[in-house]
């Protein structure tokens, strides 16, 4: 079996991609087939708000109940209330445990994901995650606002109650890091954002678009990590996912929704992480920078390669992924 | 819970770290506790030698029975009869699969680990790696030899027979490189290699010790990504794993089983990568660089906030895991 190794086209990650036919998604990155609507021991179902926490942040639907809520994580790993101080200690540095950590709850139903949301369902939950960010970059404390999601277990989540997580943190994360500064790498080098080039390169192209709506590109990145890695970019120029207006959070909500359906019907409910990549909320609207989202499916062991290297070995070559979640 | 952002000391990542005592490894990070002391269908089992593929490396007991046999992966990631080509596709770049992947078998029997073998056993087994390290450097298409252990289904091994692996790669790995640049910052800023002063720090300090010999410390870093992270480092400035001599062989082989054995009782036999960070082969004896090996225990997920922001979560303070480790 041959195999080539890929670039990441933004940063220094190379990826060893074959094309395996006796690859399979493991098993255990499957999702149980029928989850309860309600249950009873998740403080995030309908009927148990008293013991999800303190209520941040709600949204309703047309009937006036809700549909999501925003609630502190019950343990959380930062905490706003602590006061914000670095500190040498011996040759280490170190900063108390300054931030926030909340979870996003999106439904009040237990056995859904966002490919059964209806559309406007969606749209909320990309406008409260906006909507949070906007609220907590108030806090000039505050570097970094960090969103992303679990589904399954595979992926980290603790309960299969559909839900979000946001961690606002008092430094920049080393992988948002490492973007932004390969970006601009770039930038210097061709006066051209990265994404820019790579929406008008797959566009043209095609073989790697998975979903092309009015505001946004779905692609499988050239060199993904795991089979089936998407990525949604919106096709203006943009730096911040806080700034995305009205029309492009329809469509946000529109094209998601649709890659998570083919993604869920691709590998049977597997597990999978999303995460918002943008820039740190007290930079300038960068010209070297553009936000997206990057879908991740957890079918996969991180094994001691991957540790080491910080490379990946990608088993279906992207192109035939693209093709296969287009037709779907 | 307070936490706390802990600064790693050599790259950008930050972990945070607390002091949960709630917290439990992942009970299916544990090996089975009845493995055979053969397996039939294991292709590394004696009497199966035939089976396992071409013999690259043999290392033999007193007795002139093998306990140690290198063949190459039966599905390899890359080969060395690849030639090697450059090539950019559109927008993208791409390297031939050209390198090689390797077994380290490190047993004839398929129910050990390193703490149940001889000490001999295991000094020759780290002469193994440095032999294949030599014999591949003379290929100059590689830029670097990568050798780690998968112990574990969770650690990614797809097999529990004692093995370790070697992936030499025409290029240097991400994790590597950050590794080294930042290493060769600190030493821009200090004229002092970072880990000579980190090994200085812990001597000193003593409570993020587990062992000390004559050539090697092994320590719980202070920002451990995960709990009973060890590292174990030589007291020699040595950019090169492969420039060990055998009084430094011997001494590893027996600080090695010791950090194995205290990892296997403080944490049921749980799953665990270890991997060799050493400097390019085409490198020079680097000031600023020391190779070093991380052993890390695979008891926690990764979830979407390690994928997106290379950050960590860390729920036991490393200065305790030490003291737990010290005692064993």
């Amino acid at each position: 079996m041959l195999s080539e190794l890929r670039k990441d086209p933004v940063i220094n990650r190379w990826v060893i991609t074959m094309d395996d036919k006796q690859f399979t998604p493991q098993k255990e990155s499957m999702l149980p087939a029928n989850l309860p609507e309600k249950d009873p021991a998740c403080p995030f179902c309908e009927g148990n708000e008293d013991k999800a926490g303190k209520l941040l942040y709600e949204s309703k639907d047309r009937a006036g109940k809700w549909r999501i809520r925003v609630v502190p994580n019950n343990n959380p790993y930062l905490k706003v209330e602590t006061q914000l101080k670095r500190k040498g200690v011996s040759m280490y540095d170190t900063i108390s445990g300054t931030g926030a950590n909340e979870v996003i709850i999106e439904s009040s139903r237990h056995d859904m994901d966002l490919d059964g949301f209806e559309k406007e369902h969606v749209r909320d939950l990309f406008k409260a995650y906006k909507d949070r960010i906007l609220d907590l970059k108030n806090d000039t404390r505050l570097e970094y606002i960090l969103i992303y999601r679990n589904r399954g277990f595979k992926a980290g989540a603790q309960n299969l109650h559909p839900h979000s997580e946001l961690m606002a943190m008092p430094v920049v994360p080393k992988r948002v890091q490492e973007e932004m500064e390969a970006a601009s790498e770039y930038h210097k080098f061709k006066q051209r954002c990265v994404y820019c080039d790579l929406i008008e390169n797959e566009v043209s192209e095609k073989e790697r678009i998975v979903k092309e709506t009015e505001h946004f590109v779905a692609i499988v990145p050239f060199a993904s990590m795991t089979p089936f890695e998407m990525w949604i970019i919106p096709r203006r120029h943009q730096a911040h996912y806080h700034c995305i207006d009205d029309r492009q959070t329809a469509d946000l909500a529109y094209i998601m929704k649709e890659c998570i359906s083919r993604l869920n019907r691709a590998l049977n409910r597997s597990s999978y992480n999303f995460m918002i990549h943008t820039s740190p909320v007290k930079d300038p609207e960068h010209r070297h920078y553009h936000w997206h989202i990057e879908i991740l499916p957890r079918i996969k062991s991180i094994a001691g390669f991957e540790w080491s290297s910080g490379f990946y070995i990608n088993h279906t070559p992207p192109e035939e992924a693209a093709g296969y979640l287009r037709k779907l």
